[in-house]
């Protein structure tokens, strides 16, 4: 199935800065197989829903492998029957 | 690894009324290996990464091929190597 | 307007355990004219919209005035004109 | 206090295209005295923590008053009192 999704991930415990972890798990979703879209808030992505999910839980994986010791990340996950939802298509302009 | 989370889906092209499709995301999620405790907001659940983001896949499977068109799900996860996490010990009292 | 809402809040730089913040934003959402149902994943409220988003500005303002560098809150938030919302009316059991 | 914010709505019960009633409410974010970023998942604001949460309220108004039976919003928002807040300077590229 395909899905749309936005994932933040709130690395805890690590400092003020959440920088390094952010760009390290945006790394991690460059690998997959998805169409990406950085923003200020998050990384939207667009792909198969099964594809989606093991990158999340890859992100975790691979960041507490490297030493963050608690991980919040909030997904949002869109999937829709009636067309193909892409990421370009939810676009107002 | 263990994991908490909370799901919360919202069914669109439904009508106003989402509360059969949130019905029935629950009882996909009773179906799961989870320890499960339902709100008002949504459903948190503790138990492994893999069978939580397995279910929330297959609510959207469930959904869609039962008539739901579109589906948005609003996922938070969070896991720590620190000790384990559990729904209990998130409670402040 | 009346209002449902789910306040999360997640303190940043504080370290690996939340739960003083935590318990001290629950104490300034107890403050307030709110139904007030806490759960492992945030604190869900009814009440007047003005007062929820008031409560979510003073949390803010509370915990950075005693220490907390850094604050992610998430919020959901849910209104109707069709019927009165309320917490209980959310309860699929 | 300046704050950084992703406004996500989701309007429930107008049907399976959601378009109409994202676009108007990013007009309203719009004519608000904030900085804004929009993208597909939702949009990105910065300004005044009380100007964010004044324009939330006035999206749930005005999107209510012309029609719509039933919203969700998903707000995350984000301060920090070691420096200022800009979407600018959470973007890791």
């Amino acid at each position: 199935m395909k899905a749309l999704a936005e994932i933040q991930i709130i690395p805890i415990g690590v400092g003020i800065s959440v920088r390094a972890q952010v760009t390290r798990a945006r790394a991690v979703i460059a690998e997959a197989n998805l169409i990406v879209e950085e923003h200020a808030y998050g990384t939207n992505v667009e792909g198969e829903l099964t594809e989606i999910l093991a990158t999340v839980a890859r992100i975790h994986e691979v960041l507490h492998a490297e030493g963050t010791p608690r991980l919040s990340t909030a997904l949002k996950l869109g999937t829709r029957i009636d067309k193909d939802a892409t990421l370009s298509s939810k676009r107002t302009r």
